[in-house]
């Protein structure tokens, strides 16, 4: 298991209430690709979403992205953290 | 007081210690801003860091990092989190 950074640009004027809605998209199905979603943060002006989780693999993160309906292709693997 | 996460993309190959000294660099003088570096990500291979503080400002947390020796342009304020 490996953590993970990835980040969506996509996402300008996103709410408090639809951060959470598909943050609970993402840990509905997490464990069918042995993921988990740990934390997000969001700037709604700008559209940005950084989120940290930890799974086997980009691959396995940015599956569960995308079957929850928010995919993005910009993630790395975070291995050192203060 | 905001949060904002901050990324730099020049640390290609940084070690843990050498996050835990950047770390300790920003903490030890953060105070004259008003900021607090809370959690940083890295991944040594692609030279990416990410940092989570919180602050009055964006330059606020800029000048903390260029005071500390690694200065970055790329900050977002990030108000909304799960």
């Amino acid at each position: 298991m490996a953590k993970f950074m990835d980040v969506h640009h996509d996402m300008v004027g996103i709410t408090a209430e639809q951060m959470q809605e598909a943050h609970q998209a993402d840990l509905a199905i997490e464990r069918d690709e042995g993921v988990h979603f740990e934390r997000a943060w969001a700037d709604p002006e700008s559209g940005t979403v950084y989120c940290l989780s930890e799974g086997p693999s980009k691959e396995a993160v940015l599956r569960v992205h995308e079957r929850a309906g928010h995919p993005t292709d910009e993630i790395h693997p975070v291995p050192l953290s203060v």
